[in-house]
């Protein structure tokens, strides 16, 4: 390009030096997002395939022995536990000049900073009463149709809480997934129930609303206080977390003490080191999901357990010889195109800009990065909010 | 934007001024385009709306009288007549000194020309006929599952044929349509061929690729065979495709009389005035079917069909009270959302680049058009194959 009047050279060296170191920074940062987010997706696909045959495993005579409420608990104690060995281990290889991790005044400190922590672990922890009394006022199948309407509800409440947004073709892709699970799912469902069998009363469109609401809520705003307080460490904010999460459970096994008398105050009656397993297995499943929040989010976290649903499904029409069904073969042909599509650069056309200037913020500010933990929501949330 | 050097603005108002005008003839031509894709989706619609009814009046006692084999040769001998009608209505409109559409130099110097459209006619002749000779080896609802691979195999021929270019984004639109088609239908299957019910002999995956390549194959040489000879009535060149349907058609019907004996041979029989209506709305719909290809495209064709039978289909569940089905609702999602994104402006971001320099070439020679078809063929193929 040349000037019209003067015919002098346009191209500025500078800014174009700029602008290419700008592009090494953020290959490098995307690149170990990515790594991150495989890590993340692979660990979720093999503790989710685990599942069933722990669940399994832990049937004696084709039922399980021990009370459903009494795995929650656990499940909460065994995440502690976890968390708080991880913090041993993390502060042990601690360097001179850091802040100690396990000093009195931090922790106090990081307590009184993730507080907000205790909204998703009740949320939680309401959802697990919740799960039993859907199946009351529904049949299973239409819970789990009803389960799926979670994936908008998510994208809807990261829009309000996180701010985040979302172009046409992602709000389609997330439509998709809806739709491709929704398809898979299909085949399980019994005759009757494919003709919209869904309960229209008024009441129930209430508990459905609550039903898919409260685990989104818990999602989004778990990530939301886990991104709030980049600082803290993780293992920290999962301390604080499951504890909440082992009070509010404690709590509801207490009140069902009291109700129903004190034989289901036993906890430990009818388990195994089957079931011990199992809620080994959910606890790193929890711990897992802590990680996806806190450095991916939510929808990945959605877009993992489909792939492992898929996979699990893949392995076991291989391993013992069951059929595809056509349902399946075109839910996950829409499930892998929704992704595609979600995750597609063509889709982040209009946040690229914007991550571009926030990069810019993002470099500067490299060093006391920590210190200013908003900056990181903004970057993944995006700035402005659209109307 | 000023000039680092002299300090002079760079903004050129020529420039400025010849795109303004390219913006405005182009969205000139868009609109234009837009209200006659309209109409002819909308017409699509009403006639195969119309088409289930008049199916229904013609059969008496719950069964055809006439052969189905004539139904073919007396659309055909339908299309012909109204295509001569047109002509005498169109040649009647001439302005003098227009080159005059009903003598025999333009008669004999089209029919040249437009020597190609009798592969067409022969392609869809055949498919008439394997039509039958597929429903002897595959159940109904197979066929009607396989036909729907017809979208892609179109999609690819137009990519050969045409040299039209498709982004991802579009590719996943069309796996999306095939997809929405095939949840649609899923309801009508019988409930062991949902478990991949095909058959896998090698003879059966030959008639399938058989079966769909031909009419995709028939549909795409027509809007190639149309697009070439742009400059030749459209009635004239229906006058040329259906006549040699018609030949065809009767050459099939003098094959089976001489095979099953001169009783098949009388065409006329079993026909009523129902039958009638139900050939001339054939008839129309062939008729349309030629617009669309030579003012639109197969794949526009192919929407329309689809957003017809969802029309249809809501129209009868309204109309007759039937449940909507779960499968309908989540195949007709998946069906629009398909179409949105076919048709987004986002899907097309590359071929905007192109079609600017198209426009560039269109508007220079627009008064001489008529006598450069193949730069209308360009600009709606794209100029560049994608290898």
């Amino acid at each position: 390009m040349e000037c019209s009047v003067c015919h002098s050279k346009l191209v500025s060296s500078t800014t174009r030096g700029i602008s290419r170191a700008y592009d090494r920074h953020r290959s490098k940062v995307s690149s170990e997002h990515r790594a991150l987010n495989i890590l993340l997706v692979v660990g979720d696909c093999i503790l989710v395939g685990l599942q069933p045959i722990l669940v399994y495993m832990s049937k004696v005579d084709g039922r399980f022995m021990f009370s459903p409420i009494s795995v929650n608990f656990l499940t909460e104690l065994a995440k502690v536990l976890f968390a708080i060995v991880m913090l041993l281990i993390q502060s042990r290889n601690q360097k001179v000049g850091e802040k100690p991790l396990l000093s009195i005044s931090t922790f106090v400190q990081a307590a009184r900073n993730n507080v907000l922590l205790a909204v998703p672990a009740l949320l939680y922890a309401i959802n697990n009463y919740l799960k039993f009394i859907m199946q009351l006022y529904f049949n299973p199948a239409t819970v789990k149709m009803l389960s799926n309407l979670k994936v908008l509800v998510i994208a809807v409440l990261l829009k309000i809480i996180m701010r985040r947004r979302f172009s046409v073709l992602q709000w389609e892709a997330l439509a998709l997934l809806l739709i491709g699970i929704s398809v898979n799912q299909m085949r399980s469902l019994p005759e009757g129930t494919t003709a919209m069998g869904l309960p229209v009363t008024m009441g129930a469109y209430i508990y459905t609303a609550i039903f898919v609401t409260v685990p989104s809520m818990a999602s989004v705003y778990n990530e939301y206080a886990l991104k709030s307080q980049y600082d803290t460490s993780i293992y920290l904010q999962n301390l604080f977390l499951y504890g909440y999460g082992a009070i509010f459970n404690f709590l509801g096994i207490l009140g069902t003490a009291i109700v129903k008398g004190p034989s289901s105050f036993d906890i430990l009656q009818g388990h195994s080191k089957a079931t011990m397993l199992l809620i080994f297995n959910n606890a790193a499943q929890g711990i897992l999901s802590s990680f996806f929040f806190k450095y991916a989010d939510t929808i990945l976290k959605k877009y993992s357990s489909t792939v492992a649903t898929i996979f699990t499904g893949i392995a076991s029409a291989a391993l013992f010889g069951h059929k595809l069904t056509m349902n399946f073969i075109l839910g996950i042909s829409i499930v892998f195109i929704s992704m595609h599509q979600f995750f597609s650069p063509l889709s982040k056309v209009k946040d690229e800009q914007q991550n571009g200037v926030m990069e810019l913020t993002d470099a500067q500010d490299n060093n006391h990065r920590s210190k200013d933990a908003s900056s990181f929501i903004n970057m993944t949330a995006g700035a402005n909010e659209e109307l």
